[in-house]
């Protein structure tokens, strides 16, 4: 089967451009017992990949220079040599920047297209989704009636985590880019308030919408917006590091004074608790992630938006605008 | 009764100076119902002092202008309006820089002067010994075979600290300031390393130290030290944060670049969990911490050392001693 491919061409300095990649055309391997042939219906965009084009330390291994890009899709089975698993079947998978992929069948989880759109196993219903509800429950610990702030909060995780927080009885308000976001994060995700995090008058904005100050920050963007969250912050709150979009493209550290301090000494006097995490140290909640935000979709308590191009070769441009925050709602590529 | 206090004259900027402080006489009031008179035998100095000094935004309320400073004392009872404490027998108390002190005589914890020096109950067996239990117990929660990095370890807290975690079959590795301490963590406390924060190789001797990373950093001293311990520590190591004694005399903050970003990378990366805490947060814990404690000095499994001045009117250069490290064991004012 010929397959046309996104590879990683060069590793980026700061902002990735289309240089980085290269479209290659091939040819799919042979099917072993077990394997399945793939093919990519939708192909996830998430702020992690700029992570994988570079190789400094992380939690994972980078993307090598001349192999496809990793990423979640959902995909058709159109060949398989795995007894229950048949052609015409859709399951959610990990097969990068592709049209096509051979891969073991065993583990992918099928879907039910009759139940609702297979696209929202890579969103509400995939990683994004299990990273929201695993980060903000188990470091977050949101109780009733406290204040909850969610960074990037149009953004595929953030939307959910707020949603969440409001189901727990929580004041929830959203920090996005632009009015538009700000609009649709209360308008239509229900946050009790949303604040604009390009606007000059910020701090004061977010001092506004917390007036019992602030119980559980999650962060998905780091930098001003973490600097601006920080002095709300109350004694024994917690924020859970999702995401540090803001810093992903810097090549150099931002300039002086070393802010770090200021930081520390929230920590003490305020005995905030600050803790990394990423889906996988918790992808054994799948299964009570799955229950909790499927019922919830049904009842319509929870909402979402996907922002879908067309196309393997706008992949690329598709990140690109995924770390600008140009995206509105979850970045798909449809095949 | 004449007594001799010392109160704060003014709020410092920066490192504190006998300027700051005002030796007086004064005389002791009335005792009512449930009040008793207390005799100074020992005076605490401890880092937090600097806190109460200045009038930022704090856990506690400062040290009002004229005021006397706080602080934790061991004391003779001299008259008593409370049934059940006679003069004669020995309390801790927080009765602050003065010779005498009339307060409420309840809950005033009577020592046993049989069972072992009364001043302890000011360091191991006191506010420095539950803050390194209570500390390194609940949020490091450290497990057999980890390792645990603990900055001032030759201070009250930090020794501690140590030598519960080797008491729990870790790999316990110091950092102090220059090689007398650093000999005296190794010799006298039982710790498997110890590395000079002053050295030139720090970084390099902390690697060295520490071969399977670090686990948990217990933080008692920000800047520099965690800058080079931050690089070292493991996938979902934890970082108690109990002071940060390196910044307590800033006036403004280090020069750049902006290294909050790094800290934050580490975090979210590694899954690392900053938390910071205050003693009170579990006085009740106090008898589970006296229980154990006790039981392992008695067993001569927990060693300790005293930096002792005496006279009421070195409290001041005592403070300023602990701030510059100068101190070498739990600092104390003896009268």
């Amino acid at each position: 089967m010929t397959n046309r491919r996104v590879v990683l061409a060069s590793r980026p300095e700061g902002e990735p451009s289309a240089a980085n990649f290269r479209l290659e055309t091939t040819e799919t391997g042979a099917l072993h017992e077990g394997d399945v042939l793939l093919r990519t219906l939708y192909l996830s965009i998430d702020p992690y990949m700029r992570g994988r084009m570079s190789d400094g330390p992380s939690y994972a291994a980078p993307v090598a220079i001349g192999e496809v890009m990793v990423g979640a899709t959902v995909c058709e089975v159109v060949e398989s040599q795995l007894p229950g698993l048949q052609p015409g079947q859709i399951v959610s998978a990990f097969t990068g920047w592709q049209e096509y992929a051979v891969v073991p069948g065993r583990g992918l989880r099928k879907l039910e297209p009759e139940k609702g759109p297979v696209s929202l196993a890579l969103g509400v219903l995939g990683m994004p989704g299990l990273t929201a509800y695993t980060g903000l429950l188990n470091i977050g610990d949101p109780k009733q009636g406290e204040t909850v702030v969610v960074s990037a909060a149009a953004g595929a995780v953030g939307a959910v985590v707020g949603q969440i927080a409001k189901l727990k009885g929580c004041r929830t308000v959203g920090i996005a880019g632009g009015p538009e976001k700000c609009r649709y994060v209360v308008e239509e995700l229900g946050f009790d308030a949303c604040v604009d995090h390009r606007s000059p008058t910020l701090y004061d904005d977010l001092k506004a919408a917390c007036p019992a100050g602030v119980d559980v920050y999650f962060e998905n963007v780091g930098g001003k917006v973490l600097e601006s969250v920080l002095p709300r912050m109350n004694d024994f709150s917690r924020m859970p590091v999702c995401g540090l979009i803001s810093q992903y493209n810097q090549t150099e550290l931002p300039p002086g004074p070393d802010r770090t301090a200021v930081l520390m000494r929230a920590v003490l006097t305020r005995r905030i608790r600050i803790q990394g995490f990423i889906v996988l140290d918790y992808a054994s909640q799948m299964s009570d992630f799955l229950r909790d935000v499927s019922g919830w979709l049904r009842d319509g308590k929870i909402r979402y938006k996907e922002d879908i191009v067309d196309g393997l070769e706008n992949a690329p441009e598709a990140l690109f605008g995924v770390l600008q925050g140009r995206n509105f709602g979850k970045m798909l590529v449809r095949f």
